[in-house]
């Protein structure tokens, strides 16, 4: 069983985090609008020139997924996350174009006690990726549950985030 | 080139469109769990037997990109669209398991002509994803831009959505 390094209490408002950085291939930016958001400007150098983006650019669910890689891998594994309801805020602020490199911030904004579970605390966060000129192109806030960390001497058991 | 069925004009506040369906196999959100979201509950059905949500379900990702499909195949591709800045609410309603059927119904919420481009609009919209049993899953609401309708014996150049 993996070890948990964070619950609700270690993710204090006004804490940050970098959570490493991505960069896409002309390639990967086409497949994932292939399967997914098959407009001009994601699959044509061509119809990308003559579009408002300038050039071929990454879907906007690409960024975001891609930012979620990064919260798993340099995150959430190692946390006693529940998931999350959603979020509040969802900006796309500048294209990504093939080659980018994305890297991506976390931010804690508020945490209260979640009132009808006691072994559950929320946490408003932010997601901030920039690119390589230091210009944001995502910014999403919202909530997420994280499991409180357990007594003293508790079982083992009880750590398991979503076992319960 | 395309022909374009969708203006501003034509995305009436109260009215609704019904965009098709999709069903996700176990096979498919296991793959972009494994490329984006390698939580334990989107990859391993023991593991997700033991989560909060009692089986193997979809990353909340990848339910925004299979909406995403369902809205450029039925309905963005023959749109004026310009794209969207972002969300302003995204919620997670209900998990999505393998052969679930999922369909996306889009409203028009609001519409206003943009100040500084009177050749575009905004249109707030809010998609809404439901399972086969009625069960809402997701829901998303924001603004995106569309073109305005060309007046008559405009030239063609000027309808191809982003040349502009």
């Amino acid at each position: 069983m993996r070890a948990l390094k964070y619950y609700w209490e270690d993710l204090l408002p006004g804490s940050a985090r970098e959570l490493g950085s991505v960069s896409p291939t002309a390639e990967e930016i086409r497949a994932f609008a292939a399967q997914f958001d098959p407009q001009p400007f994601h699959l044509n150098e061509e119809a990308a020139k003559a579009s408002i983006f300038g050039g071929l650019c990454a879907s906007g669910w690409h960024t975001c997924a891609m930012a979620m890689r990064l919260m798993v891998d340099n995150f959430l594994h190692e946390s006693a996350s529940l998931g999350s309801p959603g979020l509040e805020s969802l900006k796309w602020l500048k294209p990504v174009f093939p080659g980018d490199t994305l890297t991506l911030r976390h931010l804690v904004l508020d945490s209260r006690p979640m009132a009808s579970r006691p072994d559950v605390g929320l946490v408003r966060t932010a997601w901030e990726m920039f690119n390589q000129h230091g210009e944001q192109v995502l910014h999403m806030e919202g909530w997420g549950m994280f499991r409180r960390r357990p007594p003293e001497g508790a079982g083992v058991g009880s750590e398991r985030p979503g076992a319960g």
